[in-house]
C-alpha cells in the first residue's frame, strides 16, 4: 500500500513572457509573486495553499543548482489546462470580473456545477469551477 | 479587488498512454480513476481533494462536445513538471515504496523541507515535498 498523499500542492505553467504572466494571474486572481528567479521562473501564491509555478519557455532544460540540491531539467509547451475551484456563490462576481478586465469566456459548461474557460496570455486554457462536477469538491 | 478563488482543484498532464499513466499513478500514489472517455482521457482522484487529468497527447486539440456544454480546445508537450505535498513523516516510507516499485530518485533537494524529484512514464517530473519550503504548505 502506497503512503499517503496530502495533495496537489504544485503546478506549472510554461510561458514566454514571465512579467507578462505575473502580471496577468496577480491582477485576475490576486496571486501574489512569492518567489522569483531571474528570467527563469517566478512562483505565485495560490490563495494561500497552493503554488502556481511559471516557467519561461525553454529557460528549465539544463538542471537547476541550488544551495539545496540540483532541481532535475524539465520544460513544456502548448495549451496546457488546469482549473481553480471556486465558491458556488462567486459565479456572477467572477463573470463580471472577466468581463471588467477584458478576458473573454471562451465557454461554459454544465457538469453538476458550472465550468468558466479563457484563456492567459499564452493560451493557456484556465478554467474556474463550482461545487458539483468532481466528487472531490 | 477580484472575487476568491479556493484553490486550485485540476492539474493535467499530457500522455502518451492513457493506461499506462492511469497505471502508474494509480499503483504507485492510489490515485484512482474516476472518470475516463475513451481514449482521450483519464480523471484521477488526488487524495479526496483534487483532479489529476491525463490526456492523451494530440487528442484534445479540437473543441470537445458534451452534453454540458463545449469544453475548448488545449494540448500540451513535454517533461512538465509538478508536486504533491507529503507528510514529514511519510518522506522515509515514500522512499522505500519509489525504490520497491522500481522509479529511481533522480534528485533530492533540501529547501526548508526536502524534495524527491523522479519521472513519470512519460519522463514528467514529479516532486513530492514535505512542508517548509513554501509559506503555503
Amino acid at each position: 500500500m502506497n503512503p499517503p498523499v496530502v495533495g496537489l500542492l504544485e503546478s506549472a505553467l510554461y510561458v514566454s513572457n514571465l512579467d507578462r504572466s505575473a502580471e496577468f494571474y496577480g491582477r485576475i486572481f490576486g496571486f501574489p509573486v512569492m518567489f522569483s528567479e531571474g528570467d527563469r521562473m517566478r512562483a505565485l501564491n495560490v490563495a494561500g495553499r497552493q503554488v502556481l509555478l511559471l516557467f519561461r519557455i525553454g529557460a528549465s532544460t539544463q538542471p537547476t543548482q541550488g544551495s539545496g540540491g540540483t532541481i532535475p531539467p524539465h520544460d513544456g509547451s502548448g495549451n496546457l489546462h488546469f482549473a481553480f475551484a471556486i465558491g458556488e456563490d462567486q459565479l456572477e462576481r467572477w463573470r463580471d470580473w472577466l468581463a471588467r478586465n477584458g478576458v473573454p469566456i471562451e465557454s461554459e459548461v454544465k457538469c453538476g456545477g458550472t465550468s468558466l474557460y479563457f484563456r492567459d496570455p499564452d493560451g493557456h486554457l484556465v478554467e474556474l469551477i463550482t461545487p458539483g462536477c468532481w466528487p472531490v469538491y
